[in-house]
C-alpha cells in the first residue's frame, strides 16, 4: 500500500465545486483532496475573463507550493471557461476541467445533434461549450442560455418552488423550441435543480450534469497513469476565503458533507 | 473660488452605489468624486463581517493614500452593516454610512412605530439598522426580512415581471402581516425595484430610500464644516477591480451615467 499520496486538488468559486467533490469521492475513496472555495471572491460568472484567470492562478500556485497537490480540477465551470487554457501553460501536474467530459458525453449522448447548454454570463458568453462541442463535431447544432438567477435560486434553498419553475420556464422554452434532445448544466450548481429541469424538459431530453462527467475523466486517468493512491480511505481538507462556519454549514446542509479540516486563507 | 477642491471617496462592492453617487452629484455639483466598486469581489452581502472589513479597509486605505479623499461615503449597506464602526476608529476623515441617515429618516416617517427593513442576508443578520433603529427610539417595533435575490433580479434586468412580483410578494408578505407603516430599503439596489414594491405595499406604507438620505445628510455636513468645494463642475473618476467596460455599460443603461475616467485596480 502506497502509490502516490499526495492530495488531489480540486478548486471552485464557493460551493458549487462540492458536487464534484462527491462524485470524486464515490469513485476514489482511497484519494485525500484539498478542496479551495474562493467564497470570499464569489461568484466567478459576473466576472471577466482577467480577473477570474488572475483568481484561478493564485489559488492553483496556493495548491501547488503549499499543499504539494499532484493533480488539478477545475470544478468551476467559468474557470474551466475562462482561464483552462492559461492554466494548461503554466502547471506541469495534470490538470482537469469541467467542459471537456461534459462535451464527449453530450456528443454521445445526442441523437438528432441539437445540444443545448446552460450556465452562467460569463460561461456561457465565452462560448467555451459551444467551442468545445464544434470542434469534436463540425455537424452538431449548439443553443446557449446564460441562467443567472439560477446559482442565486439554488443558494437561497428555492430548488423546487414556484418561483423557479417560472424562471426554469423562461429560460428554457427557447432551448425546447430548437428541439434539443441533450442538454449540458454548465454549472455546478445545476444539479441541485435537476428535478425542476427535467419536470419542465420531459424525458425527451438528456441531461448532462458535468459533475459526474469530470469525476469519471479523473477517475480513469489517475488510474492509466498509475498515480492512484493506495490507500484505504482518504481525508478531505477545505480552504475557504471567507467565512469557515458558513461554508461547513451549506456542505453539511446541501450535500450532507461533514467538515472536519477548514482552514480560512487570505490571498 | 476655491475651497477644498479634493475629491469625495465613495465604495461601494459594485454598482448599486452609484444610485448614492446620482444623489450626491445633484446635491453637490461642484464637488469632484472617486466612486470605487469592488466588481472583482461583488457581492458582499453574503459574506462574513472579516472578510467585508478587510476589504473596506484595503479601498479606503487606497482612496485616502492614492486619491486623497477629504472625506468617504460607504454607498453599501453590507460595508456600513458590517465595517462602518471599524472604519470610524481607523480614519480622521469624515466617514459617512448609509444607515444612519436611512433610519433617522425613517423614525421622522413612522406614525404607528412600526418599522420594516429589507436587506442582504448579511446586512439583516448584523441586526444594523434594528439596532441603529432601536437606540434613537426605544419604543420603535422593527420587522427585519432578508432579500437576497432582489440583487441578482436587479442585475439580471427583470425589475418588473411575473417573477420579481412573485419574489416581492414572497418576501413582503410577512411585514405588511405586521401592519409596518414604513419601509427601510436597506440595500442600494433596490430603488430600481420601487415600482414593483410599491405596487405591493399600496399607499399606506413609506418607502424610504438610503441613497438619498445620505446624499442629503452629506450635503448638510460638507456645508457646516466648511469643506465644500467653490467651483462650478466637479468631475468623477472610477476605479473598479473587475472589468472596466462591463462597470461603464452598466451605468450608462441603468442609471445614464456617462462614465468617461475609469481604471481597474488591483488590490
Amino acid at each position: 500500500m502506497s502509490g502516490d499520496r499526495r492530495p488531489i486538488g480540486i478548486f471552485d468559486s464557493g460551493v458549487g465545486g462540492l458536487t464534484v467533490l462527491v462524485e470524486l469521492r464515490k469513485r476514489l475513496p482511497g484519494e485525500s483532496f484539498i478542496y479551495f472555495g474562493d467564497t470570499g471572491r464569489v461568484p466567478y460568472g459576473i466576472k471577466g475573463k482577467e480577473t477570474v484567470t488572475r483568481y484561478s492562478i493564485e489559488i492553483v500556485n496556493h495548491l501547488v507550493v503549499s499543499h504539494d497537490v499532484k493533480a488539478l480540477v477545475v470544478a468551476c465551470n467559468t474557470a474551466s471557461a475562462l482561464a483552462f487554457s492559461d492554466l494548461k501553460k503554466i502547471y506541469r501536474i495534470p490538470l482537469y476541467d469541467v467542459v471537456t467530459p461534459a462535451v464527449e458525453r453530450a456528443l454521445k449522448a445526442t441523437k438528432n445533434g441539437r445540444v443545448g447548454v446552460i450556465g452562467t454570463r460569463s460561461t456561457i458568453s465565452s462560448g467555451a461549450y459551444r467551442d468545445a462541442l464544434r470542434l469534436r463535431n463540425g455537424k452538431v447544432r449548439v443553443y446557449q442560455q446564460a441562467c443567472p438567477l439560477f446559482v442565486p435560486l439554488v443558494e437561497e434553498g428555492w430548488v423546487e418552488n414556484e418561483v423557479t419553475r417560472m424562471v426554469a420556464s423562461e429560460y428554457l422554452s427557447p432551448l425546447v423550441a430548437q428541439r434539443i434532445d441533450t442538454l449540458i448544466l454548465g454549472c455546478t450548481h445545476y444539479p441541485f435543480l435537476i428535478p425542476v429541469l427535467k419536470q419542465f424538459l420531459g424525458p425527451s431530453v438528456q441531461v448532462i450534469d458535468s459533475a459526474s462527467s469530470v469525476a469519471e475523466e479523473v477517475a480513469s486517468s489517475l488510474t492509466s497513469h498509475g498515480m492512484k493512491a493506495k490507500r484505504r480511505r482518504g481525508r478531505v481538507k477545505y480552504l475557504v476565503t471567507d467565512d469557515p462556519e458558513r461554508f461547513a454549514e451549506f456542505a453539511r446542509e446541501r450535500v450532507g458533507e461533514v467538515v472536519e479540516e477548514i482552514e480560512r486563507v487570505s490571498l
